[in-house]
């Protein structure tokens, strides 16, 4: 077991890689990644980084040359033999060969495009430019890098033991968490927390605390590089980028209202089983399932990822029964912003009425809230997301007004075609 | 750093040693064996470990094969090149060459003689009987053996999250402990927790972050071995035992009505500056300081053991100024069943009439109350004391009728001789 606090401690010396391999990522990018590959490989897309939370100024806080040097260490990594191994010989939510061979030789020879960094009002623009399956690689290291940084520049000022007891107290903390969500029966939940982690190690110890706590109730985590070496589940399908770049590539407002069906009809024809899991909220979760062609409503579930979630869950369960379906039958899985009050009561309010699981990002494996002096390790909203494809920017309004993104008239025109009515504004914390 | 919680973990499948060294023990013993071995060589003594505790029956608890294990294993030992070379060369509260030629010699080829051990009652009879010099020895690694077996013991019942989560709070229990206590100008404190330490392991760490937290305010620790590793000062000066032999070996009570200051007499020739501590409650501090010669007046400073610690300073205070000094030029040690609460409340009320200074025991390094389930971690009380010299049973009153030790009859001829009086219970919490 790593001593996180000794390791972060002799961080200060020496800069060693916050990312530390390429499949250090979330599956579901790789999922996607082989779906763009065979679907859409010629599109260029431009991917940003976006810092919700304007108040941290990230180019205050960290060097750039240190983020040059993390970066600049991402684009050296390769496929390493015994990541290719496992990625082509492992089972995935049941399946072998879940990766065909002509995307594994990609991948093998994949090395990340180049970033453009520029500072602009004490926050950074990270920019990435290329081809689609390449540069959507880049989201979720840049993401942890970002967090990394900023977590070790407020680190980078704690003696040895102080960092020891911060790290005593975030670790009671979680454990505490996991108490509480073992008293839950039947419970699911995953690791979805790469993003937004404090830091690797921490992560890692996170999925090993929920290991021990929760047995079999821990069903695995998103981020492959953990799951391989702990022997997990790698968890995830699909994500709010490929409805956004298939958008952002329509012609004319049909296509454009048939494009996130599109991107499922693509998927329907690669993935079965627990893998057909719909992400309705891109344009708005009510128009979406309204509009849905029948065979949708076949799909094993569907993931509640902005809104309100119970409200959400319950837009599904009325839907999956117009559709004839019974929805006992059917997974609800909640990937937003969930802390463990939330798990619990949603668990209780849906627990016997479908099955329910759960993917824990920003407060399984980062929260430091409280734990310095001007909280300065708290989680901040940190995106990065396709902005633009084959130079056309995309939009998403998603089921929370506030997290809406893209140019005014753009959002103003999806909202009509989608008919994304009134939307109650959630805060976003994380 | 250590990981303490994997070592712990580990400690499951194979035995290592709990006493590492034979400076695993208090400066003062060192300090106390040398003047046995000039003074008093040929007396035999009879010490024997007792637990006051009587609700923990540590025989249940413990194993007898691996107590075995772990007391032949420090009979095994022998003083190391670096330990003899540490003890000769190095500088001890201001002086070179502390230890005498004879005595390092003596210590060189020291090994520890056999011990006695028989199970009563659900507890562990051990004793260790032979010369005075060799068997006073075993006191620290023999209470240090059974702590951390029982420790060991409780542990090893839990998963490996669950202890580094127990770390983890006990880390942040004595590190908010800390904090608190850096809050105070001037504070001198130092480790005496050896002898009911939680862990070897747990000391050290208590040890370095007492360094961390406090700086200069630390002033050192009793534990040799640490001292040396941590480089910092070797605390203690001397101890009951002294005067309980002296007083046993008393053929009249004359003799006896003197056996105390004889000690202080011997000390005095051997000592100067602020190893010149007087330890006045073997038999009622009042007695000791109105009987008390005038050179005695003379010395750096008293150390509080037993009793009401405020009430044992202001009786310190007042014997000063009536011998005519000056109580802001002495030091005033308190160092029984200390905890923060204790340590601010005496710092308040001594800082600028007294020098003071902490020896912090069990609650500095075995505060682990309330952190399983069932509290099986809760410090206890255990000691090893000198229960005969030649024959003849030691007798200890100290100010709390609670703690007083041996014969009933010989108890109430030691009273009557040494006007020990009214005297207050005190609750004896460790």
């Amino acid at each position: 077991m790593a001593d996180i606090a000794t390791r972060v401690y002799n961080h200060k010396w020496k800069i060693d890689p916050i990312v530390r391999s390429l499949i250090d990522t979330d599956f579901y990018k790789l999922l996607m990644c082989q779906s763009i590959f065979r679907n859409r490989p010629d599109t260029t897309v431009c991917f940003s980084l976006i810092n919700r939370t304007r108040s941290i100024r990230l180019a205050d806080l960290i060097d750039e040359g240190e983020l040059r040097e993390q970066l600049d260490h991402v684009r050296g990594l390769r496929l390493s033999r015994g990541e290719s191994t496992w990625l082509r010989g492992n089972t995935f939510y049941g399946k072998r060969q879940m990766f065909r061979p002509d995307f594994m030789e990609f991948l093998e020879n994949l090395r990340l495009p180049p970033y453009q960094l520029e500072k602009r009002d004490g926050q950074y623009e990270l920019t990435f430019e290329g081809k689609w399956p390449e540069v959507m690689l880049w989201e979720i290291p840049a993401l942890a890098i970002l967090m990394e940084l900023r977590s070790r520049a407020v680190l980078s000022t704690l003696g040895r033991f102080e960092l020891q007891v911060l790290y005593a107290r975030a670790m009671t903390r979680l454990w505490e968490k996991i108490e509480r969500l073992r008293a839950l029966p039947d419970l699911r939940i995953a690791d979805f927390g790469t993003r937004r982690r404090h830091s690797f190690l921490w992560q890692d110890w996170a999925v090993q605390a929920m290991i021990e706590g929760l047995g079999e109730g821990f069903t695995g985590t998103s981020n492959c590089l953990i799951a391989m070496r702990r022997d997990i589940e790698a968890i995830g399908t699909n994500a709010h980028e490929l409805p956004m770049v298939y958008a952002a590539l329509a012609d004319t407002d049909a296509e454009l209202r048939r494009a996130p069906y599109e991107v499922l009809a693509d998927w329907h024809e690669e993935h079965d089983g627990n893998l057909r899991m719909i992400l309705p909220d891109t344009y708005g979760t009510e128009g979406f399932l309204k509009g849905a062609p029948d065979w949708l409503a076949g799909w094993t579930g569907i993931r509640i990822d902005s809104g309100d979630p119970a409200a959400g869950a319950e837009t599904a369960i009325r839907w999956w029964r117009d559709r004839g379906e019974d929805p006992r039958r059917k997974l609800v899985i909640f990937s937003d912003g969930l802390d463990v009050a939330k798990i619990v009561e949603l668990h209780h309010q849906f627990h016997g009425r479908v099955k329910v699981s759960f993917g824990w990002g920003t407060l399984l494996t980062n929260d430091f809230r409280g734990l310095v002096a001007g909280d300065g390790l708290a989680p901040f909203s940190l995106v990065c997301k396709a902005v633009s494809a084959d130079g056309r920017p995309t939009v998403k309004l998603s089921d929370n007004p506030a997290k809406a993104t893209g140019p005014a008239e753009e959002i103003a025109r999806y909202r009509r075609i989608f008919g994304s009515g009134q939307q109650a504004p959630q805060e976003v914390v994380v």
